[in-house]
């Protein structure tokens, strides 16, 4: 195999960002431990030595930190499913996006949680908003590839697949539920030593479920 | 239409069965407000002016009781839909579940959200294992219809009409997310006056889900 090019370092981050990375990681551990309304600027400054002013530096309140972070985790969350790379045949496609939300959803627990927290504290439309675009997305470019393996095209035929994508989304959220109300720690395929086969089952119900009995 | 024949009145319930559906009332309500390690046994005695050998006259103790209640509000909220009577066709046979479904849902609100509460504590199983056998319930009712549907049979033909049923379900489900996380208490259809309109819209979509786009 050719060797990569070498990709250049990221940037390192300024000291105003790794301040922020700190309160960001702090606010999201915090939300995982206690109500909102519980959690005090103080308790978010203290882990690090930090005064109030540089949480007031990097945020408005309380609520403006919950709202940016929550929007920040959704789309964290969301991105390497959204950049799975395309597979040649549907199976492999829909491998492809299973490995990576599964990935994401258990490497990111204590980030799915807060969203779940946030989300409930009901007064961060924005973060729903955020969670319903990447969602969107996601539902579209599976509707389009249901739809070629389906071997219809049309706007009728995309409608149809998209109902199909929508409800197989519907599924995947349901190991959100898994991951936040989390009686079954023990059972995350992670864990469990057998993602691959946990993701490969997975992806044969979607096959069965998008293109039916027949095939 | 023939008159229907007088139901005799069910039996008035005993002084103790009043009391416990009292403490239960309490007990969903209280869930419904704060964390249940917060509740304390005086808070679910106070508003009926019982003593705490009242609460344990019925339930071994706050644990029990959250299990018990959770039990209990899980069998309540499925009861109707289980129960809902089959359709000579597809599309009503998912009306009649979709119409019990969602009434029970909305009707049943903070018992929805108790539910979730005390899953979210992680320590009462048995509210989860009483959810996972109502659902298989309402599975395999589902798959054996939708077999029907696609003019299939066998065990191949069961297995694949159970994975469409399984997705479909989890569509549903995630009505109860928005029960409970609920920003969107203005949409609940039947709040927005057009709860058949939306039931019957949402029976379209499994049909389409369930029969694919070829019929």
């Amino acid at each position: 195999m050719p060797r990569k090019a070498a990709t250049p370092a990221p940037p390192r981050p300024s000291k105003g960002e790794r301040t922020r990375d700190q309160l960001v990681e702090t606010i999201v551990a915090l939300v995982n431990e206690r109500p909102l309304d519980d959690i005090r600027i103080a308790d978010i400054c203290a882990p690090h030595g930090l005064a109030a002013g540089a949480f007031y530096f990097h945020f408005k309140g309380k609520d403006d930190a919950f709202e940016a972070i929550g929007i920040e985790a959704v789309t964290r969350l969301y991105a390497p499913v959204l950049a799975a790379p395309p597979a040649a045949d549907f199976f492999s496609e829909c491998v492809e996006i299973l490995t990576q939300f599964y990935r994401a959803a258990i490497e990111r627990r204590s980030e799915v949680r807060a969203i779940f927290m946030i989300l409930n504290a009901r007064r961060h439309a924005g973060v729903r908003d955020a969670w319903l675009a990447v969602r969107r997305q996601l539902q579209q470019r599976l509707a389009a590839r249901i739809a070629v393996e389906r071997g219809t095209t049309g706007t009728g035929a995309f409608a149809s697949a998209n109902v199909t994508a929508h409800y197989l989304l519907c599924g995947l959220e349901r190991f959100y539920d898994d991951v936040f109300f989390l009686t079954i720690d023990a059972d995350l395929p992670a864990e469990a030593a057998n993602f691959d086969v946990f993701v490969r089952q997975q992806a044969r119900l979607w096959s069965v479920a998008a293109t039916g009995p027949t095939q």
